[in-house]
C-alpha cells in the first residue's frame, strides 16, 4: 500500500511508493528516451490490454461493439493511489501518515493513435472534457475523497511516459493539495476585503487592456497571466463566475472545447510542437460541510480555470527553493505571438479528420 | 529593467525579463544539449573573462597574483536582477509590480576545471561555504533586500547551463520568497503550540529511530526527510538551534564541509553521477524590525537547513498542479543505500588532489 506522508514544516502531502520501490539502478537508465510503443494499449482494438473501462462514450448509432467508442475512461495501469481500503489516518511520532487511498483514472481521448490533443477534431475534445466532468462528479460521491486533480501531460519532458496516445488523467485524493489550498486562501482573502471574486475582477481588467488576452470567446477567455511563471503560460477562464468545473453549462463546455483546441494548435504552430502540461484548478469537494469557516465561502470567492504550461525552460535550484520563478518572455509578448498565430485559422474548427 | 510581478491569487512573485526577451525560436532549439566550453571563464588564468570579483579567498602565503586564488565571488554575467536602482513599488490596476532590483553573484568554488563539488578537496568545500556566509552577511546590510537564496545546480538537467565548472549562486531579493514564507509559517505554528522548535524535535526523533539518518556527525546530521518529495532527497541540518546559516560557528562550518562532501560523493557513487540541486533554507533578513508580529519569533522557531535534490524523476502535471509529489523510493531505502555507500570511505577526507 502506498503511503501518504505529511511534511511537518509546510503541510505538503507526499505519496511514497512502498511496493516495487525504485532502486538506484532504475534511475541510472533514466536519461534514455522511451521508444514509441508499436502496440498501443489505448488504440481501438486493443481494449483487452487495459483494465475494464469505468465509462465509455460512443457516437450515437455506432453500436456497442467493444472497439466502437469515442472516449474510454479506464483505471490507471500504474496507479499512484489504491482505490480499495480505508484511510487509516495515524501518527508516527511527530509525523502524520495515512494509507495511499485514492482513484487514478485515464481518459483516453481518441480511438485513433493521435499523440497531441491539438490534432483531435473539436467534437473529440468536447467529448473528452464531458467525460472528465462526469468522472469528477462521480468521484465527489466517494466520501473518502477531498479533491480530484485533472491533468494532461504531452511529450516525455512533460511526463507523458512511453505511450504516445492522447489522454488526460484524474487523481482523486483524500486531502486537499497544498497548491489548491494556497489559491483558496488567496481568493478568500481578496473576497473578504472587496466582496468580489478576484478572478472576476482579473477578467474585467484583462478584457479592458487586452494585451494579455489571446482569445475572447463567447464563454471562455484564454490569456497569458500577468505574473506568468513560464514563457507562453496560458489560462483558460470561464466568464461566468463558477467555482466548480463539473458544474459547467453545456454552452460553456462547447466553447471550452473550441478554445482549448485553438490554443493547443497555436502553441504547436508557434513553438514547433512543444511538450506541455495542462492542469485544472477547480474547487475541492465537501465545501458545504467543512469544519473550517472559509470552506463555506468557496462558492462565492473561487473561480475555476485551466492552466496550460509549455515545458520550454528547465526549472533549476532557484525556482525549487524559492517558489520565485524567472520568466524570460513577458506574457504580453507570448500573448501577441499566440494572437497572431490565430489569424490564419479556418473560420470553422468543426472539421472531421 | 526586469520586472517583479506578484501573482494576485497566491502571492508568488515572478521575475519577468523585459529586455532581450526570449522569442519562440529560442525555445525551439532548447532540446540540444550544450557543448562543454573549451575556454572556461571560471578557470584560473581566465579572470579577465568575468566581471571584477566581489570577494577573493587566497591560500595563506600564495601571494596576490590575479590567478592565485582559492575562491572567487563574481557578479553573474547574466543577472536575473539588477543591482542598481530603487525598488519603485507600484500598482498596475489590481496587480503589484516593482523593478527587478537584487544581487546575483556566482561563487566559483575552484581555480581548477572540476565539474562536481563532490570532487573538491574538503578545504575547498569549506572555503566555498565560508565565502557564501560572508557574502550573505554582506548582502544583509543592503536595506533593499529581504532574502538571499543560496543554491547550486549541477548537470544540465538541474539547470547548470553550458559551463561545467563547479560553482554556487546567490540571489538577493527585495521580497521574501513564497516557499520560505510557508516554512516560516509552519515553524511558527508549531512553536506557538509546543514552545519548541519543530526541526529540533524532528532531529530528536530521527536520531532515536535512525532509519532515515545517513550521517550523524559532531555538529551536522544528514538525513532523508520523512515526507521526501524525491528519491534520495537529503537534508543537512545543524544540531545546534540557529535560524541563520551566516551565523554558524567555525566548528559547525568545518563539519558541514566534511558532511556535504561526503553526501555528494555518496550520491555520485550510488546514482552514477546524477544531476542535482542544493538549496539553502535560512532565515530572511530584517527579522528584528518586521511589521508582522511573527517576524520577531523567527530566531526561536526557525532552524536553517540545506536541501539536496538529485534530479532523477520528471516533474509532471500532477506535481505542478497540486504541490502533491509522488516519490517512488521510500526515504528509509534511500538512506540505507547512502549509509552503505559510506562504508568504504577513507577515514580521512582531508586529502589534497
Amino acid at each position: 500500500m502506498p503511503e501518504l506522508r505529511k511534511d511537518p514544516l509546510i503541510g505538503r502531502w507526499v505519496i511514497i511508493a512502498t511496493e516495487r520501490a525504485k532502486r538506484p539502478v532504475d534511475f541510472i537508465a533514466f536519461h534514455e528516451e522511451p521508444a514509441p510503443q508499436a502496440d498501443c494499449p489505448f488504440c481501438a482494438g486493443n481494449e483487452g490490454r487495459t483494465p475494464k473501462e469505468i465509462l465509455v462514450l460512443r457516437d450515437a448509432g455506432s453500436g456497442t461493439h467493444p472497439s466502437n467508442w469515442q472516449i474510454r475512461v479506464i483505471p490507471s495501469i500504474n496507479p499512484v493511489l489504491r482505490i480499495e481500503g480505508a484511510l487509516n489516518r495515524r501518527g508516527k511520532g511527530m509525523y502524520d501518515v495515512m494509507d495511499g487511498i485514492g482513484a487514478h483514472e485515464v481518459i483516453v481521448e481518441s480511438p485513433q493513435h493521435i499523440a497531441n490533443a491539438s490534432d483531435l477534431p473539436v467534437d473529440q475534445v468536447h467529448a473528452a472534457l464531458q467525460a472528465s466532468m462526469a468522472r469528477i462528479a462521480d468521484l465527489e460521491r466517494d466520501p473518502r475523497f477531498r479533491y480530484a486533480l485533472w491533468f494532461k501531460n504531452y511529450g516525455s519532458i512533460a511526463g507523458a511516459g512511453r505511450i504516445e496516445h492522447t489522454r488526460s488523467q484524474l487523481i482523486a485524493t483524500p486531502v486537499t493539495p497544498l497548491r489548491v489550498k494556497e489559491e483558496l486562501v488567496g481568493a478568500r482573502r481578496y473576497f473578504a476585503d472587496k466582496e468580489r471574486c478576484l478572478i472576476c475582477d482579473l477578467l474585467h481588467q484583462e478584457r479592458e487592456s487586452t494585451v494579455r488576452v489571446v482569445i475572447d470567446s463567447a464563454h471562455i477567455i484564454a490569456l497569458c497571466p500577468f505574473a506568468s511563471r513560464f514563457p507562453f503560460e496560458l489560462w483558460l477562464v470561464p466568464k461566468r463566475h463558477n467555482c466548480d468545473f463539473a458544474k459547467m453549462q453545456p454552452e460553456e463546455l462547447g466553447d471550452l472545447a473550441t478554445v482549448f483546441k485553438q490554443v493547443l494548435s497555436r502553441l504547436k504552430t508557434v513553438l514547433d510542437d512543444p511538450p506541455y502540461n495542462a492542469l485544472l484548478h477547480t474547487a475541492p469537494f465537501r465545501r458545504q460541510r467543512g469544519k473550517v469557516g472559509h470552506w463555506k465561502t468557496i462558492e462565492e470567492d473561487y473561480h475555476w480555470h485551466l492552466e496550460l504550461i509549455p515545458r520550454l525552460t528547465r526549472v533549476a535550484g532557484f525556482e525549487w527553493g524559492s517558489g520565485f520563478y524567472i520568466n524570460p518572455t513577458p506574457p504580453e509578448e507570448s500573448a501577441k505571438y499566440l494572437r497572431e498565430a490565430g489569424i490564419e485559422e479556418p473560420t470553422t474548427t468543426e472539421v472531421k479528420p
